[in-house]
């Protein structure tokens, strides 16, 4: 046995744990201005008041930027470290995208560098950053514990910035957050989660130490998923999803991802499709020919599902996705793309870790089967 | 559900992992000397002759300090602070011991402060300690991973030093160096890692965030003790061992222990004693009164270790200790000692928090029921 874990940050779960931003924020010391990098919903409502008054209260004056939608662009992390100029700490509060550019901000307003400095690991990270504060309010990314962001560039290219220093120096998991998430976006979140610590505990880096974390998010998502989809105001329900949320961001942020986000990427960068989405139909598209590998992590990941063995996996996850009422459909945008499109994104060079860490190998025949399948989701116009 | 878990740092896990000292006291940069705080037996090993060079060849000059024996000193920790002057890192190589040295080394090297100064928490650990190497040889005391050190002062009394900046920076779990831990001190350190796991996740602070740890940690240990008192070259069970300390070590880091280990350090106040014997001995002693609460975290214990229910957990324990060759008996030294002793140390203030945690209610007539139980494995000198 041999393997490496990554740090894993200070921990706050419960309900009502966004209340305790503030006392933490003045725990760093040192800490007279923050930046707090929010979702546009959620500064609009009172939650950003109350953080404000609350952070006001112990001495730090705090900013909002919530100049940002969809998935982060160049220019917002520009605007956000333009924002964090004399700040000491960036708390982030939102889905992927919003913790995203807060982990990019606390890197490049300590640096003074633009963002495409540290684009694909050009250039060493500074070593101190901005405290940090994640603060999720999807149960999908995992962001809160991983030392990934992502982000598209001038070109219209997702670029990528890795390091130590993006991660969180406190995360929150406040399920309160959670309860107002509609049931398509926690269908699809819940499943981007479950496909990280699916793929993270049987792809070829799965190993013993992330396999904890991976297992136990797999456990807890498909105890909270079926019922936070149809009763969205369920708490209990709410609490597995986000905890196995930050668990599966633990698994990826050790081991990666697999075929599935190879092809939830290509797609993505064809047409706007939503993550969560993108991924759970690939992943149903490829889960018949992966369980066929048949090995231990596969046997171990389908005990965690309640299974006997990995081939029971492909009708366990379609059930669990008609339960979660997910359409099989791509988004109308695709309608103009064809198969050997999206075969062509699957290629391209910053796709090919997802492929090659997969534990079958994916031959170009493999990929444009998985294309052809996928395409074929689209929606006549 | 509400808890928090405090931050874990980054884990190499594997054998001869013990070699990647070098490479990662490098990567931390600005690392220009080193002490090494080693158990007396790895000095005069070839380790410390080879970690030395290893440190050497990548521009790191390093000095040995292996002056201490038994537990931890006053006077060995203000040794190694005077050793670790002009250091900017700390390597703690060996059993609960060294790695305590270590950790405080790290604190009082950085901020010129003697021990006494942070003794009970009388005043805050510096920000920024030296970084510290934390390598486990034994798998017991989980020290790796918690904010917890134990020395004893000039007058006897046990003190401690808490704080997240007596963490470690990184850890490594190398086996290979647990293969030469005799029987029976693999017996002890693994009851008293068990037990760790064992109170952690059934006491009144025990939570979902840390029961994941702990319950990892009791399966890893039970699958691992029996073989490797056995057969103590048996690889896999070492890893098994020391990876479920390590997790242990998370377990109590988060949740702290209970009335096992209250009794366990009012032992050691009497007679010198090895603390995982002393661990062991009052958690056979005290396990049928403890189970009789009849939790859902005592429920979720004993499932962890494959048993229906709490009441099957004592027969479990008392099979687990004699298969381990575990003799129930105090050491000669305790026989100038009576039950009223132990009872007075069980009530003394500094173990209160342990009989306060532990789930059901300790009356004083618990107390002196327990240390009656316990100072009748006295041995007749």
């Amino acid at each position: 046995m041999r393997f490496s874990t990554s740090s894993i940050p200070d921990i706050h779960f419960g309900p009502g744990s966004v209340g305790e931003v503030a006392g933490l924020a003045k725990a760093f010391g040192g800490v007279a201005r923050a930046v707090l990098v929010l979702d546009g919903f959620l500064a609009s409502s009172g939650l950003a008041e109350g953080l404000t008054a609350d952070l006001a209260a112990v001495g730090i004056r705090a900013r909002i930027f919530a100049q940002f939608s969809g998935e982060p662009k160049l220019s917002h992390l520009r605007a956000a470290v333009a924002a964090a100029e004399g700040c000491q700490l960036v708390i982030g509060i939102g889905g992927g995208s919003a913790l995203d550019i807060a982990k990019i901000t606390a890197c490049c307003a300590a640096s003074g560098k633009d963002p495409l400095h540290y684009a694909l690991a050009a250039n060493p990270l500074p070593e101190k950053p901005l405290k940090k504060i994640l603060v999720p309010t999807t149960a999908g990314t995992g962001s809160e514990t991983s030392a990934t962001t992502i982000f598209t560039g001038e070109l219209g290219k997702k670029l990528w910035i890795w390091g130590l220093q993006t991660k969180a120096d406190q995360v929150i998991l406040d399920p309160q957050l959670t309860l107002t998430l509609p049931p398509p976006l926690t269908a699809w979140c819940g499943m981007d989660a479950f496909i990280h610590a699916f793929e993270a505990s049987t792809n070829r880096n799965a190993h013993a130490g992330a396999a904890l974390y991976a297992h136990q998010a797999m456990r807890l998502i498909l105890e909270g998923l079926v019922c936070a989809v149809q009763e969205p105001v369920n708490l209990p329900a709410r609490e597995k999803l986000l905890l196995g949320s930050c668990y599966a961001g633990i698994a990826i942020d050790n081991c990666g991802t697999a075929i599935a986000h190879n092809i939830s990427h290509a797609l993505a960068a064809l047409a706007p499709i939503h993550h969560g989405l993108a991924t759970a139909l690939a992943f149903e598209a490829t889960l018949p020919w992966l369980v066929e590998a048949d090995t231990m992590n596969l046997k171990a990941a389908a005990a965690a599902c309640g299974l006997a063995e990995p081939r029971d996996l492909p009708a366990f996850v379609s059930s669990l996705m008609d339960r979660c009422g997910i359409e099989r459909a791509l988004p109308p945008a695709f309608a103009g793309f064809t198969a050997a499109d999206l075969a062509a994104e699957m290629k391209a060079p910053e796709n090919q870790p997802m492929r090659r860490a997969t534990i079958r190998e994916v031959v170009d025949t493999d990929i444009d089967r998985f294309a052809e399948a996928v395409m074929a989701l689209r929606r006549t116009p």
